[in-house]
């Protein structure tokens, strides 16, 4: 029987200029798929050569991270932005970061919207469909990473519509209500802070595919990729022990483009 | 025999959010080959997205028209970039155009290297080099455009080096030193303001490969590709008379992609 | 009996760059207060020099125009900025214009805060309150203009919390409902493209302090400043128009400071 | 006998959005003098009015720290800019955090250019006339930070020209040129690396007016303040050695407007 597989994912490439962010050396060895600042949020030209060419390096696969253009508010402020802007800014920035990864003889394997982009999306489905239809006309063969619970349905018509392929995205270090969505950061508990709960919750939903929620219940749940963090040494931590657990339950850590 | 082919090419897509310049509606139909700001001197996703959509109307080629990321200087200001950030900027750049390019349906033609870039380039070919090595990392189809006059030897071998071909373009504005270098613009008459004068010199540079320098001296100069404008209504007179001169003498005006 | 005073505000200074915008030269000598860019939504530091200059000239007051650092936006797009953040937007972007105003050798009488900022204070009172706050803190004699119409008396509670004085804004060109506030610009007939009923509505609020609603209902409405624009001829002609409307019926134009 | 003072500058307020850089908190309470980042090169407008906040808390003066448009570049690369710029560039940031000083109870002491535009005027003082220039236009009360050594009475006489003083910069970790001019740090031995030997440098300057050169002469050398770096725990080790190497010999650290 083959082994299951699934992808971890992780934020990268969020230096600019002279600042420092993250231990990407670090977690890119111990993740599957990088999600790569393009210089709106985060990042620079600079940046994003050197992360391609780290993300290279550790034969990881490589995806546009694309956000508003909010550098001082790091793009996690919603922005009223139209849809067509917003077709626009995701378009300018894979093309931006496509051109680094060619360059480092490498290809873009996803899109993942970042920060208010992919929480004002997982709010209006317009989103979703508007920024399917920018990753789809740049290339087909992108994977664009969504969230996985409700809507569910959805999203697998809107990526059918463009083309694409999805990439359905769990949080391990986050709480989930019975309907599959993601308690509020607002909320008391939103945030899991034991490893051990972590790394078990990410385990079951990849043998079992099923999510014990806030309120005890348990739900069934399909993900392809799990979000996780390189920030700081304990963020770190945590990311090795939810790749050992995984690797001692012979999951297998692979990007979604040698599974999709 | 075969006509004569001459390209011509202007700054276009220099708008920015609110803020319109240039009269890309009108000059576009007029040229050949459209140089696309790409959101560091001037442009923005939005822009971009509509200048490609404008060439692709008039079936003109586009290529990208990189700068330094100095928006309130619009990109004139020499900074003291290394090569190393110079190669970076022109990677982003063409990456993020080339994506409304395939998104609108079409392919870039060229790279154009804008305003103090540019002048910086004449000044050190080592920049130049760096241009190169960039554009040909991400695309060896791309075409750069260098000036046209002396040191021509030096860039076609830098062009060999990397793999890419160049296009030598001439100014038939600008007065030119009998070495064929441009007459700096602090020197009186290093523009020409005489609609008439502009477009015979352009002829004969296309017909005779010759231009009459400042002194009254006549040079050898090749070139396939004229730097034209659509700022303005005298510039946009211009580049019509520039075009009815070179169509009466059966000079075919086209993309450089066609003939080089 | 002294005659009826009212200010005519416009907003000014906000090219950018190599970019012009609006006709600042012809619309200055026509208002009594100008609300000058300040470098986040439009606006540059030779802008803001040169506009100050302006004003100085046609010795009308000046304020500071403080938007969301949103360029690409015009600032026009509602950000989900803290208060916090707010205020220190506001902050910088007064004191920036004040070193200007002190250098061009005049002082600064206001400050409105510009689109989405203005928008989002109108539905969001907390937002008038962190405005206030920074005003007040930065200088107290500015005066904050603020939106005339319902929740006037919260307003006034605010200025008198922070010690500083407001000036009631009216739109002379934007119709209004019966409670007071200003019909969305997504209904029709928002916007009164008919410089004489424009013209006769400041009047009228002027004079009799009252206004006829969307529905032909009449209210009752005081203000101290009439909201006017600059940025082409058939604008122009609109302030034209309302000046003369207005000192032919013995009203004075005058900036704020002089009355309130 | 009065003790001998000289003042402890400090460049912070260098973080920048969810950027942090330099060890602000640990190096305010040792310094006199803080050079606060204005938002062109670094710092942003809740970085400004937290570091003003630090400075009141250890009572320590605070000046601008005006760099270039240029935050990809931190303010460290040369930019052909015009004096008019420069000028327009300097006023902006005076003023910006001029207005967090006073919202924050205190006033600004100095100007220290940043970077590259320090470095510029250092090499072409029309540079320093136009940043004495602007600073004077603003507020003569202001205290502009120049270059100790050679061209000091070109200096003098730019200071008093616009009226304003001026506070000469000593640079304790830097080897000098037995003209009195710094070694460039492209040569070898331009930064000196032993704490001992840098304080020792400093309190013969101090207290003997007097430096010893990279060739082992010894020239004279008057300055009021003292440049320390406070960005790892390094230089901050090096700003404790000095602070009790002068106050081991009763030479008061204070800031230049209490002595000048």
């Amino acid at each position: 029987m083959p082994a299951k597989k699934i992808d971890l994912n992780s934020d990268v490439g969020e230096s600019f200029g002279n600042y420092k962010l993250g231990l990407d050396e670090e977690v890119i060895p111990l993740i599957s798929s990088a999600n790569i600042a393009c210089g709106f949020h985060a990042g620079d030209p600079a940046v994003m050569k050197h992360t391609i060419s780290l993300a290279r390096k550790s034969g990881i696969a490589v995806g546009a991270h694309p956000g508003f253009p909010d550098l001082i508010g790091f793009g996690r402020r919603s922005m009223d932005a139209s849809l067509e802007e917003i077709k626009d800014y995701v378009t300018y920035q894979i093309g931006a970061l496509q051109a680094f990864a060619i360059a480092g003889g490498i290809h873009l394997q996803h899109v993942k919207p970042h920060g208010a982009l992919y929480n004002m999306a997982v709010r209006n489905t317009a989103i979703w469909d508007a920024v399917a239809e920018a990753v789809a006309a740049v290339d087909k063969r992108l994977i664009l990473f969504v969230l996985a619970g409700p809507g569910r349905e959805e999203l697998e018509s809107i990526g059918a519509r463009h083309g694409i392929r999805l990439a359905f995205e769990f949080f391990g270090d986050r709480a989930y209500n019975p309907d599959g969505s993601l308690v509020s950061r607002h909320e008391p508990g939103a945030v899991i802070h034991d490893n051990e709960i972590v790394a078990e919750k990410v385990l079951k939903l990849v043998e079992k595919g099923r999510v014990v929620c806030k309120d005890g219940s348990e739900i069934e749940m399909a993900a392809d990729t799990i979000c996780v963090h390189g920030d700081n040494p304990a963020a770190l931590a945590l990311v090795k022990k939810i790749r050992e657990t995984l690797l001692a339950s012979d999951v297998e850590i692979a990007a979604p483009e040698t599974f999709l």
